[in-house]
């Protein structure tokens, strides 16, 4: 374990569940910054019912920082357990329901999460992108025409392909806790995940943006293992890196982590990996049943082994 | 403290709520027997909607023995929140939910209530009156005419006076920890609360009204502060333990504790406590602001002294 290493992960939904199940395993410092854009299911009613910011992403967030034990897998799966029957409670998440209950209850919603992090026994922290709910807005192109799509489950299911997104505000009040994570870090972790609609965001947040580019810390890259239908149909591994560079034109990458059998050929992912300033990490990160999910031990010897390197 | 002292506390609402805020601070070996009856409010809706049992009372005694320190106290303000608004959620307490999710997730009421209580750090363990939700079943006599009343809310709405409870199911499966509680318990403690509907239940459950009989444990009645709108308008001290006899006419009880500037002439109330058995223990355990709830630490210094007495 690299122990004492101070690393920011950022993204949103099963992709950062995934980072997170890695790095909880290789640092005692991790502070995880998490999407707030959700507007579907559980979060999307809690949004919409409430006035608050969407739940559901830092809920699968704190899940993932659970711990090994009894403890820590119980109430892990307590979170995201979502109600069965067909009355007002179902499909609610009920760690959504507590995080909700939290925020309510204490006004704050950092120290709410914090609140809840201890409850669990997280082993991390979970702050929110921004204090106030986000709506995404994709350009959209079919077949030659570009159309504006609203609202992270619009973009999920509008056909065509995503070129670029943008916030709705386009400047959010970000946590200062955020900002100073992101500040005082070793080592900032974007991605896997929906790449538009998790993983992206962080960068069209000024606030954060700023943070990012200006942070000492070293920027690493998880590659997803397979393109998402409706968001990055068709996308290469390298495709991945140019809409993240059209994103953030200035920002230079240390790392990029890829799957060794998703990247048979690994000459133009190499190109713009040195273009983005950093080194490509080639290595066996995914599943061993062969699924698209990275399995958190592998994934986390590989990421325990750069954070050695470059200290 | 008289620290090895067993005791189980029956009842359900406010009134446990009182006995266990004391008892906590009494005894490290607490039992909660509590009533399963409510259909009104979030209790209500979640029994009906998922078919479990009404929650509430559970969750009641669960904030109860939350401890004082900054975690027992976020906890208990945690579990007994409710959500505000309009939507689905409104009024539903937070630890309702919880408890219920954890029904679901291990189908096993009583483990699932254990967790919640490891989670809120509760000092004694709650457990459910019956295995299956019940309905009280109440005698109303108005302008005498006696009618039948069915469910807690109907109970409480129907004017007129209850003369009798009785439950439906009449014979309800009841949990092997709750029996076994009450036979090793060296107190058996009941009330303060909702005489009918929270009180006396316990009785008129088979198998619990065995135990209650035959267990070798010294048996306390706590008596209420003032009489309760629309179930015991116009009783007198003396007529709950009337009741308490007729629902269970060979129960013998040992120390009945009353509020002494509740009972100004406790001559009656006297005789009626020497009739179970018992002496009468006249206190002052009310709110000192002189509103009719029991203060805790009085309350518990009344109990851990007679509970020393009678070791």
């Amino acid at each position: 374990m690299s122990e004492g290493v101070r690393v920011v992960a950022l993204g949103g939904g099963h992709g950062l569940h995934a980072s997170l199940s890695a790095l909880r395993r290789v640092t005692t410092d991790l502070t995880a910054v998490v999407t707030v854009a959700d507007d579907g299911g559980s979060s999307g009613r809690l949004r919409r019912e409430l006035g608050v910011l969407p739940p559901g992403d830092l809920r699968m967030a704190l899940a993932a920082l659970c711990g090994d034990d009894e403890w820590g897998q119980t109430w892990s799966r307590v979170v995201q357990h979502r109600f069965h029957g067909e009355g007002d409670l179902q499909g609610h998440a009920v760690g959504n329901l507590l995080i909700v209950a939290l925020w309510e209850l204490l006004d704050d919603p950092v120290k709410a999460l914090e609140w809840v992090g201890r409850l669990l026994g997280a082993h991390g922290r979970v702050l929110p992108m921004a204090s106030v709910p986000l709506d995404i807005q994709a350009e959209v192109e079919l077949d030659g025409a570009v159309t504006t799509v609203r609202g992270q489950v619009a973009c999920a299911l509008t056909p065509g392909r995503v070129r670029a997104i943008s916030l709705v505000p386009s400047d959010p009040p970000v946590s200062p806790e955020a900002v100073r994570a992101i500040h005082e870090a070793d080592w900032v972790v974007f991605g896997p995940g929906s790449w538009f609609t998790s993983v992206l965001p962080h960068l069209k947040v000024p606030e954060l943006a700023r943070a990012l580019a200006t942070t000492t810390a070293r920027r690493l890259v998880i590659l997803n293992l397979a393109p998402q239908p409706g968001e990055t149909d068709g996308f290469s591994p390298e495709n991945h890196l140019e809409v993240l560079r059209d994103h953030a034109p200035t920002l230079l990458v240390d790392a990029v982590v890829a799957d060794r059998g998703v990247v048979p050929e690994p000459g133009e992912l190499e190109k713009a990996v040195v273009a983005l300033g950093g080194r490509l990490v080639l290595a066996d990160v995914g599943a061993s049943d062969g699924s698209p999910r990275h399995d958190a031990p592998r994934l986390a010897a590989v990421l325990d082994e750069i954070f050695r390197e470059k200290r």
